[in-house]
């Protein structure tokens, strides 16, 4: 296939280019039984180890979805952290804006050809969210909240800080008794039970995942909250009535952006002039793609939008953005915390699925929580207003520590 | 002119037209001696009184020109509260989706033609802010702080509110001793003095308005201040070598959306990738050119971008947007103690100027005031930070009350 001679040296060379290729991050690339390159004067973080030379090709090739399949199969190995070694390549990724630009132009090109129909929606859902309940609960926390959380303090548990999510999602939205609340992508069903009762709303919560939905059923049954919350398993897009609040966590990242507008549509039909609303997504400073791997293999049609993207969903309905959260570093200590919770229960996860499922899923969080951290991927919390909407006069109330007596964490804003 | 006999059943005709077209707001339209209009089974909250029909006729002509220098000249009077009586005009406005497009559309066009070369900045900025510093000591604040304040309760006076918008700036910054800041247009220079008396910061401070650039300069020996903040007569866009932070408090309003991108290049000059900022600015939430009669009358050059529009600035620059806060019920309660200040003022205002002047300012005041009060316009504060800069893990420490021993009001944050 290559013309250049087989060798050691040319592996090396290969090894090489890849590593410069990459910004020269501080990693040794080995192949097994073979050549081995390093940045010079550095102490490597870890070694990617290619088990054979097929696999060093495949990377060189195509590098996301070569390093991605590579590493899940096992024909890639990484020794030290996985996570500290993804680190310190993400934190030297040519991220220049000439790179920024460029992935832009791809992003458009590939997007076009991805816009997300109902029932493409359907499929890219069943192939993420309808995986078996019992394989996120052993990571997920005690709710299922498979979004960002909220620490108030980085030393919350997992389980502490999805309840301060909510409550924060809430506070911000100043959801009161009696008020009527449509939720786009409601996973298991947890913001919506929340929602109903500690804040005594009446919420439709819509979600295409058939598991999803049967889970968020059962618990509202167990919970006494069946006549309040209504789970419908079908697409945001056909939401209907009026409601007082838009709440979607979560799930604009599946939506893709050539459906903006249909959702902008949307929700305005849903709240009309008086309504208010809460997009949670996961965004980017700049236009991007997500990579190649996690497309293929984890989130098809999935896309963050950068900020200026994710206003074109309000901007022709005459919503005010009334603030803008990032989250981003809370979402890389959820996933530390997912990624330590996934480790503990790999032996559960093998008896579900091969060890292909178990590498791939690893290298997804690890990723996904180093993207975070370095800030290729920041979360956004967005709210907006109607025009005829009341809006708070501050940001105060959401950080107002409640009287003693009342229940719940200290952040906690019981109403119910 | 008009091929309409004129007529006192022409002159009702008409002013029936143009109270229809303005979505017929609870106001009596009249003549002076002549016809008279008001929309049926309402209580009119006042009367617009055209003292000649040409008043009228300009008004039908160029509606927002004509009421505006009708007004200003006299040959428009309103009877009953002027400011009451804009907001009952504001919210009949049509302010659809159709008229936003509309309004986007004509925006296109008009700004298109009005990019603010520096010797246009100069010249637009001359229009406005050199008027005499005497004037404007009559109606803001001591420290002459001409943009939105921060009203931590609306019971808070103007003096405590700018006080407390400078802080929750420098909260937002996390501004520490000794860290540099570049301010692109500084008004009187209230807020670079108050981060280098208050947070030890060392400040250059940019302003095209000598009589401010000379005030401020002033201010900063009678503080001696002036060995850490540096005012200076210049275009922001020549603003050289590297700083901690970029601030830009009512600034962007003036740029003009077609020079966004270099105003983006002078940031990330400033900054580099391990800097922060904030753009503090007037917006909008669809695109709008603001009316003819303010870009005529009082603001050359103005435009208030959407925050789609605003995010241009830093997206080609790999900057994170961690904060956007909307605070436009702070800046109609700003010019509530504006406006009110000034007409306490009117007399003094009188022996500066000539009655139309006093009658122009009075409308744009009240006119704002409503703009912000009923969301025709937003008011932004957006923070940023290059990808190497440390974000905060949360926004609590905004809203937290200072121990007791500490100086100031209690949301003050002094560090000096």
């Amino acid at each position: 296939m290559l013309l250049l001679p087989v060798s050691s040296a040319t592996d090396t060379w290969l090894l090489r280019k890849v590593l410069s290729a990459t910004g020269d991050p501080p990693i040794r690339l080995a192949i097994r039984d073979g050549a081995s390159v390093c940045p010079p004067k550095v102490r490597p973080v870890g070694t990617i180890l290619f088990q054979n030379r097929a696999a060093l090709l495949k990377t060189v090739l195509q590098p996301e979805i070569g390093f991605g399949d590579g590493y899940a199969e096992g024909a890639i190995d990484v020794e030290g952290d996985l996570t500290a070694l993804l680190e310190a390549a993400y934190r030297r990724w040519p991220g220049s804006s000439a790179w920024g630009w460029l992935t832009r132009l791809k992003s458009n090109c590939v997007e076009r050809f991805q816009a997300n129909s109902p029932r493409r929606s359907r499929s890219n859902v069943h192939h993420h969210y309808d995986l078996t309940t019992d394989f996120y609960k052993q990571w997920l926390d005690r709710q299922l909240l498979y979004t960002c959380a909220y620490f108030p303090t980085p030393e919350a548990s997992l389980e502490e800080a999805q309840i301060a999510k909510m409550d924060h999602v809430c506070r911000k939205l100043q959801l009161q008794p009696g008020e009527t609340v449509a939720e786009a992508g409601c996973g298991w069903g947890a913001l919506a039970l929340h929602m109903a009762k500690h804040y005594g709303a009446r919420v439709k919560a819509f979600n295409l995942s058939h598991e999803q939905i049967v889970y968020a059923r059962q618990q509202a049954r167990q919970q006494e909250l069946a006549d309040r919350v209504e789970f419908i398993e079908d697409d945001y897009r056909n939401i209907s009535g009026r409601f007082d609040v838009f709440a979607s966590i979560g799930m604009l990242e599946h939506v893709g952006i050539q459906r903006y507008a249909e959702l902008g549509k949307v929700i305005h039909r849903t709240l009309g002039k008086s309504g208010r609303g809460i997009l949670h997504f996961i965004g980017r400073n700049f236009p991007a793609p997500f990579s190649p791997w996690i497309r293929k293999r984890i989130f098809p049609g999935a896309y963050a939008p950068s900020l200026r993207e994710a206003t074109t969903v309000l901007e022709p309905w005459d919503f005010a953005v009334t603030d803008v959260e990032n989250l981003r570093l809370h979402y890389a200590k959820t996933l530390e915390h997912w990624l330590e919770r996934f480790e503990r229960s790999v032996s559960q996860t093998s008896a579900m699925f091969d060890a292909r499922f178990v590498r791939a899923w690893r290298l997804y969080l690890a990723g996904s929580l180093v993207a975070f951290r370095v800030g290729t991927l920041q979360l956004f919390q967005m709210t907006f207003a109607g025009p005829d909407c009341r809006i708070p006069w501050t940001r105060a109330h959401l950080y107002e520590v409640p009287e003693p007596q009342e229940q719940g964490p200290k952040w906690m804003h019981a109403m119910s």
